[in-house]
């Protein structure tokens, strides 16, 4: 397969005599794809039903011309200003009820349906036009579904919305009073009517009648989008995808995946590093300049999974951003390494965000491969570089790994719900598992919750799962690999409920969970085998095979058939040790690694990259900081 | 006196097929008291006006049968879904200016003349049904007034409701105005009409302003319970209380207590721990698993005196709670100890929350007694233990203490309005002084602000009393014993104004504060008899006996008569040194206790309980940690 | 010139009675002015339109009778209640929405026309009673403009006047759209109407929007405070002034002083250390009672700049304050260091806020130099030795200061708008180079952005100023002298855009920043000459001379002429290095000082103030803790 680079481009921000040049430079650096459009509603149609399609008409010749392939977005995360007079109930209101209003981006509820009606209309129109255009070779729909904080909304039009959703989901109020189990302090519901949205509630609302409102948002945001995805079809053959941002959990990825041919997310490294990562300051130190050396790995392997093994990254960071904290730039070199470690987990593309910096409005202060006067910034070298490799290299197909996680949105939004202690956090835990595995040189498969089939793999992670779907629990049903489970996986009933029997209720273990509990930061419980449990520990009773215990001999994991429980969040000794021993036991090779080196096997390659301060040595080799090394497996 | 254990239970939770096997392990375990009905309203009246009292009726039934002694609770803290149609605007608005909507609970504003009048009919209800009952042995009026900061309410009814309250206590504008010091900043009202709520002004709003609406907020709670006691004494003779939460100190409960018969208390050692102490970490890592060991001491005396010698614990945590930001387990042991320590301070009774772990809603991660699978969840088997101990011992009734703390909510609502320190609280300090006390090991009576006579006590504690009232004041004149007073007390007259002449104005002393400061974390002053005094220090200017200075010799400790005058905040050390040179004083004897260790006694009996992690040594015998033990006295 | 002492009375706070007492008492301690009536709209007006001036034509009698002369304020920081009434649209609203009410003061919109026209109907009303009184010796406009963040307003008034500005400024929308680059998210307007303001957008606005929302706030303070200055003018010759409040930026203090003829600040060192210094716990321990050692002096030359020479204190901290997280008592001796540093630096008058502590209302806690019982506070005693000394010296007439530091509002509002780095401020930056200098015993005059000449000064700190104006380039233009610029300076065009040709664009240096960088506390970067840079550093590439490099050898301080550009935020010890290089360069003498030891050069005196917690040795002689000490230069 041809993999390959792109960019971010907004024609509009630049005079139409610069086109031209533009797209030689693109292409003169290895750039062969460039996405348009996507903020570009208030040009394509200055007035209400008004269209103005000829700068975009020519814009794209002028880049088709040039050889480049063009994504194009439908431009629905930025309304114009005109759009709030037709609409002026579209905003979504934030959880303290206050409009979130026009004057940047995202301005809208998912759930209101002018303009709903209105995304679809300008959705329609751009695909007439460009639909059968074979120049646009793939479609976005909208843009970063979720960013800055846009799921939930506490609109009049989603209250409406959800009270309709809840109608459809319990069917009558006494159903859904049971389900919730209003019978607790008089919340029971007489009519649909009269369920509001579990914001500006005396005391926290029932997590059942939060975690709904969840399920519900995550519903309108896939609603929307398929809106889009039906018209598309209508009119192109050409793939469609949507950008998903990073540590974005706030409604279902693989139910949107599921309309989409591709998915793609937007990396930022250092961006999140400073802004979306628990860690010390020492790692924060250590790895200002190059981000978290496990962060992307994971959204590249669960792009992959919500993409059904076809994934991009459609904005890569090129410089320092604008929007974090603190936005330092790059380690020279660590724009390549990222790109390669995209590629090294199956990307077919990677964008660059964005071409040319602006030297105006919000964004002005991100970097571009260029800057704002035209000259080269530092990634474009560093993009180019990749573009030649990549074409000095056999393909990157991604090979099935050893190792599977099992990561369920839905998870995120229990313990969002119901965390329990105050910095039990479902992606937190699941970052740590993952790097527990990276630490060891593994490949990693990540799979969605409802993955009927875990066969293939020998090994597979699955903390914090909060409701184990049928299917996954078919495949746990004699499991032949080794599964790592818990804690707090198949905690939950539905709505929330605690189940009777106790969790966690596996086929084939006799366990149950009598007592749980989230610890503050500096307690820990040692585990027997080595290492310790911190943030969450969980009271254990059954005939399970005890495997380790607390310091006072008090089982903390335990094992029946191919399933081994963990009753606790174990530090990183401890998850290295953990995963290890099951990798070993189940015939997977692992490696001790220097810290910051990190592995990727490709069918063909294995892939070494540093994303430490100091140089390591792998493999008889020095690799710089920054360096990406392969060789052939 | 029979004392004796209870436990909170909602038969409208399970069905009432289990209601037998409930009531028959209650009483195997040795619990006699149950606490019913308090959440309840929905299902006693599923419409407005349609009661339906079977279910309830059988539920008593059911758990008389067994010799359960009920509790029946009014169930006003949940007014169901649909008084909100009836009352639109019967919710709270919070400080911000947001409705406290409906989803959890306690969603009333106390000023709402429609809502009182709903909570009044419900009670009335409740009263003739059940009022003559032999089974219902007491009565508890709402639950947990003020729990999730719901005294102070900025609702239009409540605005309303404090014009005509400052009507009535100044009877004219003008006297407000002149009270208040309104000329200042040119604040001057010309009608009570004009008057708003201390909230959302420009910058802070004048002390009397703010602390007048706390004063009318207290009183419209007590005027509610009021509401509630008197109907209920119209049908009943069984004794009424309330179930008072911890560190709540947003309204009068002496006041509220005048028109009970007896008081009770919530007591959430280990949430208190996490969510309500100001402890370093190392303190609270030490007692994470115990709570801290002076927070519930101090609530058992305070509600002691609050209910004039009647009070219980209504209800205890028996293993990890929901609701604090971690939540870890009770060391094995604690839930007896916790028990046991309320018997010593004179509880009648002291009930288990709850019964059964719901598996739904809010409180479901809240244990109970049993597990929601029905199985035994560890602090059973300790109430069961403390029942039997209970049963094999003389009555534990209290003594008279040697030394009295007065303990005040004005002062703590003077200094929520005026702390003129950012870490300055009136709670605070009270526990910093409890603590030294009981570090000495001794027992402690608290008083009431209004007490009249403290002849009986040689060693009285009066930190922080911001307004001495006229009976302290004459108790104090010729006082015989030894007082420690200050630092802030009798620093304000009527409506936060500084007295002129200048404060404390003790009888008999000579003593003016020229000068008051509040110092950041870190800064102290030494004592010169040692220890330091820190967050607080006065300058002292009178003709006193100087007892103690600061490094320069300015005086922090001056006496007169019985009276000692404390210019600041005395550290531990200092705390401990102070309090046991005036028992030194007074003949009453001071131990010296491994830390963890606390004591107290009762009339016949010497406690020791163990909070501290390690075992330690008391009067030659080894108390493991959560150990408890006694020996005649 | 008549140096003098003067204090804050508010007559209308005492029994009339009193008031010849405390003018003999002023006059007693060496103070000969007095400000009165800024506050006391409502017993100016009770009704209105129902004056009552009798008791001020009173208390000014009594007071010019003692010989004190008046400054009298515009009461329009404290509309009466009833203004309420005929205004119920007159509040301000914060960013979040919500009024600020009344019960407090500053409760007005700057933006409200109807207001406006009262605050007018006022200030006629007292300029034509008093204006041409000569007891009244000058006028001051309303009081502590913008203080508790009051210049922002959120209000429909505000958006209203916002968008009359914008049109005025811009002309079209599409100017707008195309100086903003409204192109960017599709944020066009096609009509002023459709222009909101800044707040509660989803995520952040555009810059360009939320810079001229400043730049507009700012001009209707000065269009507010103008008003007021031209009826003034009608009716009275006396010099017209307005009190600033330390650490306030948002609004451009320059151009209401160039209405206004002298300038004056209130100066409460110890309330701002603890309330508004980024400092570290070290320092702030340090100089906990003497507040910080350069602050007080930065607003000195500050207001001397925005009075043109002409500057007071009008109100100086005479002991502990009520608003400061923490409120600690001076160090004794530091009401008198205060005050003749104030005097070192040209103030005219120092005044004391206030005469006596009041025993009501919000500052009850604020000492003044009575107690509330009318016995001395310690400041008294200090004032009058201030006076005694003052009245034995020569004048200390200011002198022309070696080095000059630019101070510019819109950066400010730049780098508020636009940090990058989540701990960049602008008066934080200024404070440390302003510091750097102190350090080294010099003394500073500041200019404004304005500044067309700066050739009397041989070294110029121009750190962070957004945009240089043209006179400011036109003056670096072959400059003779030594200029240390950056970073950030320049860096921006009009309406925040980045410049094309990129930044700094400085007079005959070639040099471009490529990148910048925001680095999180405790990220480096090492200067070649000694020290580092912290916050900040930026990429620069061009011709200009290197001077120092980090670590890599990638130029960080670069020369051109007499222009130093400095690509980072230099830390202490190369701040002090930098500066003290550029002095010996210039032939400006430079001390070594002991740690808080500050010097001041008048035209014949060098002062000296020790504002360390121990005794430094200066010229030979001993200066205890806040000791002051001159001799002749």
């Amino acid at each position: 397969m041809k993999r390959s680079l792109g960019v971010c481009y907004y024609p509009e921000h630049w005079p139409e005599a610069q086109w031209p040049e533009d797209a030689a430079r693109m292409v003169a650096a290895g750039i062969s794809r460039v996405r348009i459009g996507e903020f570009a509603w208030g040009l394509m149609e200055p007035e209400p039903g008004r269209f103005d399609w000829g700068w975009l008409d020519r814009a794209i010749g002028v880049l088709g011309d040039a050889g480049l392939e063009i994504i194009l977005g439908t431009p629905t995360a930025t309304p114009p200003r005109w759009m709030l007079d037709r609409h002026p109930d579209m905003l979504a209101l934030d959880s303290q009820g206050r409009p979130r209003g026009f004057g940047s981006r995202r301005h809208y509820c998912f759930s209101h349906a002018g303009y709903r009606a209105e995304a679809a209309r300008i959705t329609e129109a751009m695909a007439r036009r460009y639909g059968r255009d074979a120049r646009v070779i793939a479609w976005q729909t909208d843009n970063e579904y979720g960013c800055h904080d846009t799921v939930l909304s506490y609109s009049p039009a989603a209250t409406a919305a959800f009270r309709d959703w809840l109608a459809q989901e319990y069917q009558s109020p006494d159903a859904l009073n049971r389900a919730w189990g209003n019978v607790f302090w008089s919340m029971a519901y007489d009519s649909f009517d009269q369920i509001g949205l579990p914001n500006l509630t005396v005391t926290e609302p029932n997590p059942a009648h939060a975690f709904d409102f969840r399920r519900f948002s995550s519903a309108q945001v896939v609603a929307f989008n398929r809106m889009q995805v039906d018209i598309l079809r209508r009119h192109t053959d050409a793939p469609i995808l949507h950008n998903y941002m990073g540590r974005e959990l706030a409604y279902d990825h693989f139910a949107v995946g599921a309309d989409l041919d591709i998915a793609s997310w937007d990396s930022y490294p250092i961006g999140f590093l400073s802004d979306r990562l628990e860690a010390d300051a020492d790692h924060k130190r250590r790895y200002l300049r190059q981000g978290d050396p496990d962060m992307q790995a994971l959204h590249h392997d669960l792009y992959r999974a919500v993409g059904r093994g076809r994934w991009w990254v459609m904005e890569q960071q090129p410089g320092p951003v604008n929007w974090a904290p603190w936005n330092p730039a790059p380690l020279p070199g660590m724009v390549r390494l990222w790109t390669w470690e995209a590629f090294a987990h199956g990307a077919e593309t990677v964008a660059f965000f964005r071409w040319r910096q602006a030297p105006f409005a919000q964004e002005q202060m991100h970097a571009g491969l260029l800057l704002p006067d035209s000259s080269a910034a530092p990634g474009l070298a560093e993009a180019a570089q990749v573009a030649g490799e990549l074409a000095a290299m056999p393909d990157v197909a991604p090979a099935r790994a050893p190792v599977a996680l099992v990561f369920d949105y839905e998870a995120a939004w229990a313990w969002a719900v119901q965390p329990q202690g105050a910095d039990f956090d479902y992606f937190r835990m699941v970052l740590c598992w993952y790097r527990g595995a990276r630490e060891l040189g593994l490949s990693i498969d990540i799979l969605p919750p409802h993955a009927a089939d875990l066969g293939d793999y020998r090994v597979v992670l699955m903390p914090g799962l909060a409701r184990l779907r049928p299917s996954a629990l078919r495949a746990l049903d004699g499991f032949g690999g080794r599964a790592l489970i818990g804690p707090r996986s198949n905690a939950k009933a539905d709505a929330m409920a605690t189940p009777v029997p106790l969790p966690p209720n596996l086929p084939g273990m006799d366990l149950r969970i009598t007592q749980v509990e989230s610890l503050p930061p500096g307690m820990t419980e040692p585990l027997s085998g080595g290492g310790h449990v911190l943030h969450w520990r969980e009271h254990l009773q059954g005939d399970a095979e005890v495997l380790e215990t607390d310091a006072a001999g008090a089982p903390l994991i335990v094992r029946a058939g191919g399933l081994d429980y963990l009753g606790g969040w174990p530090d990183a000794a401890a998850l290295r040790r953990l995963i290890r021993a099951a990798c070993a036991q189940q015939g997977i090779e692992t490696e001790s690694l220097p810290e910051g080196l990190r592995l990727r096997d490709t069918a063909t390659h294995r892939f070494a990259f540093n994303y430490g301060p100091d140089p390591v040595v792998w493999e008889g080799r020095s690799l710089p900081p920054a360096g990406v090394a392969w060789r052939a497996r």
